[in-house]
């Protein structure tokens, strides 16, 4: 049985990702969603509110869990026996990053393989931060987010 | 008539900047010159004194005008009927950025388009950011900026 | 009135040179699809051929014009004064080449702007090489490839 | 049963080939090495050598069998019933070609889905060009690919 | 006499750091490690502590010395009469960055010439910031940095 | 003393090959150009002509020597007990081939140290390839290659 983790900050999930997790739904016979909290950086939406968004978006995917983590993700999945780390990569920046932080994974277990998925053309241009900027403005973002994505930011920006 | 808007936040403008308008103006009608005010980010110099500095750069131009956008920029093109979004382009990080952005505006407001200009090679080694380190530390810029720009970054840093 | 060349070898178009022509033809007041021919380069559809399937394909477009080009587009574009040369641009390895191809026209005549648009996301994925290989493995191009072109690449590979 | 195909043109193959199919072979139930003949390029060693080749290297791993293309890789994958399509990266360039390739091939068949693995550092400077060219200079490859491919590469170019 | 420097944050130093000064070491007549402090930037480790991290680890080479530079670094080249700045390179990504910076900085002193080393590969993955944010984790970074500083990092952040 | 070595096809050379050649011979003790001669590869101008271009545009420069290499660039300056290999990039593109390049030949032999200098800005734009497609249409090419340059590419292509 083959369980892959899908970790991210998810703040907030965008259409893409979204894409990724029913894509990688299909393929892994378990795909744990790992909510990602790093107490030295800022969210718009606390841990709890992201663990919780991202249960209700997959909430009809019998084969996905969500999990929060606030530690190193190669220990984490390590407790968790799961030896896949799976990444949705939009774009050549994107993957400049992954890159170097799949081979510094690698470099402390080497058991944790990381997998690229490509975003579809279509969400290549959905980048969380570019999204809460325009929600900040009031601009349309109903076709980048699911719908409770949109009225959580709207309740935020309001 | 063929309108065009070139945003940014010119804080402070180059002599790259300069080129790009100075040749925009050549092809365009009218150039509106947007000095863009995001309330999240720290600016050193105001909203007021940018546009202050971009009116005065650009007095001789008769085609060029200034404006303030602290809102979307696709809406404040929209209310103005400018469809053409123009942007300069250093290199290719500056390129994957404008990319993205210019999909993202496309994915706002289909009717904006967005043409990008090079700058000249002498000028590829000016970014704002880099020149306020620079003058923060008293280096010589007197070629990377107009002369008023020079004598307001070294007022600010004195 | 604002005219613009947009050069290409298109051998064969695809829809995403399409796209870029009908957006074009909607912002300058004449465009000018100009086919590149090198001598040096070996390319499946001869000159003719190109000109007369970028000629069908914007027959409907009564500011597109086609023209041969056989010497350097420089010389070409200063005959017709026409001084805007517009280049689509699927991503960061075609500007890479676009970018430096700006700098040498620039050099060779500095009164002739380039200008680049950033083709839509869902035409990213086609490039005439491409999809000159899927049809010699008789894939499915028919959503790559205006009609006539998709016969064409049929007739050439039977 | 999670089967994936690894396609490439192992001519020849490197060290760092070997290493994307054993860790690629530690994760699925099944993995097909895919031998890319594609008649239109030149190889050094023919498609039935390639084929050899690889099936020598791979002859101690129970869950790897070895197959040639001459068609689509898509189709090849549809008739074989193997919906993921397992591509090794040795970083930005290489990424750049796999994802505009990952991309094309959804288009033509959405079901099959490509993903990326990437190369460990030690390996990243193996390209198969590279190592040709380095052997036809009678150049020390024996750190960077299997022996018997070192040998066969001593043949050609003796 | 050829004398090179070398600058850097090193916030902390990194195995890489280490490498590259070691093969410099090799080449240049006399190596100055410069340690770079910018008030406006913060530090994990203060200035002295840096410099002093520095002169532990150089302390077998005779050849190389290491200073505090809190100004601008052509500034402090030319009063050292220091010719060649010499800077490591990891990939693309500090390839871009040090490519701007190195034009900056023959625009601003043109005597001052910049040569570049490439990482050797098992090292391209230490970033001192990523190496910072494992260690904030508990993360073993024993083969990552040299042992004392994994100490000075284990006491920052016990 | 220190002896770099500066490699290339130099088929021809241009103004930023110079450029890098004039940085250089004022760094290093003695700067040996090396025509590089691959027998695979064709060239407009023959390995003999290249050497006597090179030694011409050199003649001024006591310290610049001039020689033809046609085998592995290692064990040519291993032969010469050369250690320092010099590159000039002129941006991101040519600094991805030559960085996979560098880690090769540190693969060959780890004593040979690559290091790169960057073009001067106003260079970026001039490519080998570029200027001899350029040429051949009759195009200005008197402020990319020096004279003796541009007449015999007038000569080639008459």
């Amino acid at each position: 049985m083959l369980k892959a983790a899908f970790p991210g900050s998810f703040d907030p999930p965008t259409l893409g990702h979204i894409n990724i997790i029913q894509r990688a739904a299909a393929i892994f016979d378990e795909l744990l969603v790992v909510v990602a909290e790093n107490r030295r950086k800022k969210y718009l939406f606390s841990a709890e509110e992201r663990v919780s968004i991202m249960q209700k978006l997959t909430v009809d995917r019998d084969n996905v869990t969500v999990a929060l983590c606030d530690s190193l993700i190669v220990d984490f999945l390590q407790k968790r026996e799961i030896g896949i780390l799976l990444r949705g990569v939009r774009g050549l920046d994107d993957f400049s990053y992954e890159f170097e932080l799949s081979m510094m994974n690698r470099a402390l277990d080497s058991r944790i393989e990381t997998l690229f998925m490509t975003t579809d053309p279509k969400y290549i241009v959905l980048r969380s931060s570019a999204i809460k900027e325009l929600a900040s403005f009031h601009g349309n973002i109903s076709n980048m987010v699911p719908p409770l994505v949109a009225e959580a930011l709207e309740a935020k920006y309001r």
